[in-house]
């Protein structure tokens, strides 16, 4: 263990942020499940959208800007899709609810689509389009915010950096899970890099003058990836999803308008697709093991040592976090060790530590 | 007028490549929608997937390797989902009939999504996608091939550059059109880089040996944007399209088995989402208006004299073709003219002096 981190174990953990969010006002069922979703994130080496934001959360909780008992309602329902406005919950247990509404749909017609209003902060993506994945369906998720990402050809943020998660099932493969965002690096990379301290490196994000820039203090908007191609697919996210539910988030904040949304509201889109409505589920996992199969046996390139899947490495690292902890930064556990204390949390030993 | 080109107009190219159609045994109305399709393109500027095209479809289209008389069927239909085996026909009149039965599954529930088995090459992809957005909704549009395409950490393309389009209506702006491939640059630009004997930008394609070109004879394998982001999209698809019909595409060609599906199959995705039934259409068409206003009022990086929408530079190019008429190569005039004679379709003389 570094001096500047120490190891929690994923189920202590789990517990002591399933009892925070207890203690600031969630139901015990929805607490667990913000948990689950925070911890999952840790476990596959995605910190920064696990723990870490916690207490950031906490304070939205009990500020009210994150509500805990939200008054979640379905505005629109046909066989097919949903409309959910979200009252400003909490992201995970908000989606995850809707995720299942949405599989079933799925079940019944072949695909399901959910569109998600005045949702906040949903972690890590990629959680829900697995949720279909474990069915034996094949998941989408996205999700905009206010502008966060360079529009190509402009100085300054005209964007968000939408991440976007696609899961399938393997059969004896474990499932693919694509989750990336459409800038080149996630926001919450920059934010861990401020946290830890370091640099970023150069093409991640440019400063308040379009200059490109290695110091996270100074990252005020990040870049695409694929120039033009990354910004065009936010900007139609935004449309699939922020216009579609009648909330744009991005115009008002760029024009400065009085009625903009308040920072930590987005909208989002769920979907699932009932792959053995289609065709045969043992063939199809057996066929998602071939291509894995085909694709990693591929001639590597130069100086690379195996191709990977979109999930291996989470997958590999959430196998080692299991068995070893979850490593935390110290400033980050102090922090989480403070929340705990003012809510009145037991805070875990290897916790406090920090 | 260059040397090296001749301007035809949109009307005569459309006539004459109907009458080429349905010589080559098409039905007048299908016959109608492929030259509607690939004219469609030519007039935006993407020539890469217009007429270029024609004398090997012409060529497909008498081998029977393309069928212009093929048996599609409904094999799943739900009131939200379609699985259409296209029986190796002509991507366009199938996939303009596919959409317009996706539309109304939309319309009634709010999403259609239909996948498309063994359909052959769809031209640009765009074209579906717009279909939704001229009808009051977003488009969604994507295809999958066998491999062209680097995996990323690999020497060899082991996925398919899968273009994706998406369009949404504006009010007093045009739609918004994406119509990206995951590839740096669409196949179809270096095989017009080839007929026109130019080189190739450096980061577009490697050779057989994974080394970076500039010569487009030598491209064995486009590269994807975004590195791991495109490659891991491009996979993604094949597991939504290929591997949710049944008829995978990709590792049967990797792994050289004899039952690989023949070059020039495809299968895609076309969904549309009725945007009515979840906002007021009229103010989605107003916000589309007023993101794009705020979008292209952003401060512009340096040297970018103008931040453009996707779609628009086509836009603009459509309405200058429509004007001054279409730059056809003149190698691509006379083997245009070739077919025509061939066929005994009456050669436009625009063309014939190529």
């Amino acid at each position: 263990m570094s001096e500047a981190q120490v190891l929690v174990s994923g189920a202590e953990l789990l517990e002591f942020t399933r009892q925070l969010f207890v203690k600031a006002g969630m139901s015990p069922q929805d607490a667990e499940v913000e948990a689950e979703v925070l911890v999952w994130a840790n476990l596959r080496g995605v910190d920064s959208h696990g723990v870490q934001r916690v207490p950031g959360y906490i304070k939205a909780a009990l500020d009210g800007r994150y509500k805990v008992q939200p008054n979640v309602r379905v505005e629109v329902e046909t066989p097919a899709a949903l409309l959910i406005e979200a009252d400003h919950g909490f992201g995970p247990p908000v989606t995850v609810s809707a995720m299942r509404q949405t599989m079933e749909k799925a079940r019944q017609v072949g695909i399901g689509w959910c569109l998600l209003r005045n949702i906040t902060h949903q972690g890590a993506m990629g959680y829900y389009a697995l949720m279909a994945a474990q069915q034996g369906m094949a998941g989408i998720a996205f999700v905009c915010n206010p502008p966060n990402m360079a529009m190509y050809g402009s100085k300054a943020a005209g964007v968000h950096n939408s991440p976007i998660a696609i899961a399938v099932p393997g059969g004896d493969h474990a499932p693919l899970i694509l989750d990336i965002a459409t800038s080149v690096a996630a926001r919450g990379k920059i934010d861990l890099a401020l946290e830890k301290g370091i640099p970023i490196p150069l093409g991640w994000a440019m400063d308040k003058e379009g200059r490109p820039t290695t110091d996270a203090n100074l990252a005020a908007a990040l870049l695409p990836f694929g120039d033009y191609k990354g910004s065009g697919i936010a900007l139609m996210f935004a449309c699939l999803s922020s216009l579609m539910v009648g909330n744009p988030l991005i115009a008002p904040r760029l024009l400065n308008r009085p009625d903009a949304a308040p920072l930590g509201t987005q909208n989002s889109v769920v979907a699932a697709i009932n792959i053995g409505l289609f065709t045969d589920l043992a063939a199809y996992k057996a066929n998602v093991d071939t291509l894995i199969e085909a694709e990693k046996d591929l001639p590597k390139a130069d100086g690379v040592s195996e191709i990977l899947m979109p999930g291996e490495i989470e997958d590999r690292v959430k196998g080692q976090r299991e068995r070893d902890g979850i490593p935390i930064p110290l400033a980050t556990a102090q922090k989480l060790a403070d929340v705990g204390t003012e809510l009145g949390v037991a805070v875990p030993a290897a916790l406090a530590q920090g």
